[in-house]
């Protein structure tokens, strides 16, 4: 039974918490069991309690719109990860880009500091901070998992580590920003850039400030951490050659569709010599390319290397659930 | 050092050995190598040497036409795998269907039953024979991977079984059957089925006799597979709802196509209940499907699971490099 320190407890970490309840039985058959020591958030309160936190009743919490009721904890949220007894911190609180990965980045080095795993679907420390992160992990013996900082659930690091290890990964490729891909359609169909903004906040699959994806800036960090993880590059999401989708506009969109084309969000690294290159923008794309296929809230990722034809993962029209799904493969592969 | 005895060196073979040369140093560094003991062909002869032979060379052999040279070796494929000292078999001869998966199910079982290991891209022993395949390699300490006998290097089982720890399966559809997408593709411009085939077989994709691609028992096959190792079915290709291409007209393509609409052979296996069905054939889809904008070789499988979204693996443009890598892919796992 591992102890877990819940960061963060918004969409993402209560569907988790639904699918940890609802798959007890099935999770333990395979041996696995989690019970959660500690809840920190923003907004929701602070919990903590050794003996184990009932899940259930903090979704009821939420659910009715209170705050935590007891066990109260008076630590920050940095405090309890460098106090708290767990095993692994589970750090689900949100993209901070402004601030360069904090406060997400600190509660993981504290962990990690402390020898304990981490799994995380914050992509903001691992853009900003892989490298370092990745040294603590290996001079302390814990483990720092982020399947689903990427494509949620749908595997691309285990992927890329599991099922290629005798192959070398030279470019990729990706519609990874789904708010953005999910405007760009709404637009195609006239609906003005601030009204498919609001749809995409009202489904809450955008954030109340969707100023970090209609900037390019979550596609950005995507692309950070999938340069750095599977190109080996050195980079950050401000190293990133970026554009957003602010200036696009209906009548464009649609003239490139009469034309047979879409314009797309493309998140794109590959090697140039000894560099490693990264961008995020539009791109005119042919109807015939896989990446034109994708409505709404689609993404995908196309992988190139030395010894395969380019490998595509898809996702259809995903939801928190699979952002839940990555943080559970994540703490079953502990 | 590993002891490999290949049986089959076509067209697969060739790359694997290719690729094996060609990366020698880098597979080197990651703690990996082979040596080829045995040789076992149908039409080019069959050598064996203890102390490892030459693959340059009896790729040499192959391009100019020539059968294998010494050491010529007496023995049967069969007594090969029975009596040759080597730590893996490399069983990549041609799919049978009307002998059930044989002779490769009787190689395999072989190797197994010494405890040897086993990589294989033939889906005939795995579609006929997995459930006892994969009770002996249990009861002698042998493994048996089989990446590359659908979607050939793209990671499907590897993906399933190392990706997808915390989730359980519950339906698959795919496109699987290169040749016959090839061939569809071609028809809707025009070109007639005999025509498109023969294309098929000069491009070096189709076998000589395409007859298990055009009747829908290598889709048969992969499907067979698919449903006994992602949904953990009792079925062989026999089992398997199928119909092939051999129906279709140019016209009926092309008609769909102005509907805005494609034909495609598609295989699919699904729980109904407490049974699982799997079928291949004819539908008719949506352009707006994913599976509508494959052309030509591409590849592609849709896995659907009680934790996510339906999840998309495609490859465009695969070659026999790809299947080779799935081997490849395999032998580093053992």
């Amino acid at each position: 039974m591992k102890k877990a320190l819940f960061i963060g407890f918004g969409s993402v970490g209560q569907a988790l918490a639904r699918m940890l309840l609802a798959n007890a039985d099935r999770l333990q058959r395979q041996g696995f069991g989690l019970r959660a020591i500690g809840v920190f958030t923003r907004t929701k309160g602070n919990v903590a309690d050794d003996a184990g936190l009932d899940l259930g009743k903090l979704l009821g919490d939420v659910e009715s719109g209170n705050r935590f009721g007891r066990p109260a904890c008076g630590m920050t949220s940095l405090e309890a990860c460098e106090r708290l007894d767990y095993d692994v911190l589970v750090e689900i609180s949100p993209l901070s880009i402004g601030d360069c990965g904090e406060p997400a980045l600190s509660h993981i080095r504290a962990a990690l500091g402390r020898g304990r795993d981490v799994v995380t679907a914050n992509k903001g420390p691992i853009a900003f901070g892989y490298g370092e992160l990745k040294t603590l992990a290996a001079v302390h013996g814990g483990r720092l998992l982020f399947e689903s900082t990427v494509m949620d659930g749908a595997p691309v690091f285990n992927l890329a580590a599991l099922c290629m290890k005798g192959n070398e990964i030279t470019a990729f490729s990706g519609i990874l920003n789904s708010t953005t891909n999910y405007i760009l359609t709404r637009m195609e169909e006239g609906v003005a850039l601030d009204a498919a903004t609001a749809d995409a906040i009202r489904l809450g699959i955008a954030e109340a400030d969707p100023g970090n994806d209609i900037d390019g800036w979550d596609a950005a960090a995507k692309t950070a951490v999938l340069a750095r993880v599977l190109l080996g590059a050195d980079v950050t999401p401000l190293d990133v050659s970026r554009s957003g989708i602010g200036d696009m506009s209906c009548a464009r969109l649609q003239d490139a569709l009469k034309r047979g084309k879409r314009w797309k969000l493309i998140c794109r690294g590959w090697r140039d010599g000894d560099m490693i290159r990264a961008s995020v923008g539009l791109e005119e794309l042919d109807k015939k390319h896989l990446f034109a296929g994708l409505d709404d809230f689609d993404s995908a990722i196309c992988i190139e290397s030395r010894l395969m034809c380019p490998n595509y993962i898809v996702q259809k029209g995903p939801s928190p659930m699979d952002t839940a799904y990555g943080l559970l493969e994540d703490l079953l592969s502990l």
